[in-house]
């Protein structure tokens, strides 16, 4: 069973709370959870990449190792993830790697980047990463962009 | 200062018999060296994502996991990574995201893919995915490809 629309709402807003946890932790604000087919959170992750010095420790990946160890391939291929802001070609190939059904994101690329000012990046959307995959992993986003902006308000310096 | 095209060869014949290490401990055939500006090797790794139950345990990941905690992003910076297949998406972002300054591999993924009959696949390259990058990160391969492709033959069961 697919989250209705105010569900995946709902658990935006916890990954949100995530990303929220990480900034206060000193780390970047990305936040994701992971919910199965019953709408039950299995997981939580946040960004933990300067506190543990990981620079692969983005919100998602940290999500599917844990996710990998814990449950299995026919659990995970069941599961919706729900991430702060859109993931990057790193975590988006990570979701596709852990099995994953289902991809709701917040706060969207285009946007995101108007905050950090552009700079050095990875240009992809998680759409374009996960085109060859559109069969079996479902994307849905931006959704409450709005809301979503906030934990990112006054982190980040724009590139000059 | 840049290895040279000896070196290159050398480097990812290195990251090849780490492939072969992997497939004997029951992972997927595929493994990465870390070199610093002097020519020596930092770090190899190699697939464990069944033996670790890690969906995200590929090589180029988790030499780039341990190369965050062991070294000041400046070192890394002067590094090159040497992959003995081409890196997937997840893996690409993972090297942009360690900073690493160039990117040497071996078997290139179209033929990567005859080996595996296509199938589900992440079908961007990984200069498709480091495109944005290619000021700071440069790729070179694929090379020594009849060698390369030799850790995984027998491996893969093609799609039908």
């Amino acid at each position: 069973m697919v989250p209705s629309p105010e569900d995946d709402e709902r658990f935006l807003r916890l990954a949100i709370e995530a990303a929220r946890r990480a900034r206060e932790r000193g780390n970047h604000p990305f936040g994701a959870v992971l919910v199965d087919s019953a709408s039950r959170v299995l997981l939580e992750a946040e960004n933990s990449v300067l506190t543990d010095r990981d620079p692969t420790a983005h919100a998602e990946l940290s999500l599917i190792r844990t996710a990998g160890a814990r449950y299995d391939p026919s659990a995970l291929a069941a599961c919706t993830l729900y991430a702060s802001t859109e993931p990057c070609p790193m975590c988006s190939g990570a979701i596709y790697w852990g099995g994953i059904r289902r991809l709701v994101y917040g706060l969207g690329q285009s946007r995101f980047y108007e905050l950090t000012g552009g700079g050095e990046k990875l240009a992809l959307s998680c759409r374009e990463v996960l085109a060859a995959a559109s069969e079996r992993l479902e994307v849905v986003g931006p959704l409450i962009e709005d809301e979503a902006v906030q934990v990112h308000e006054g982190f980040w310096s724009p590139a000059a």
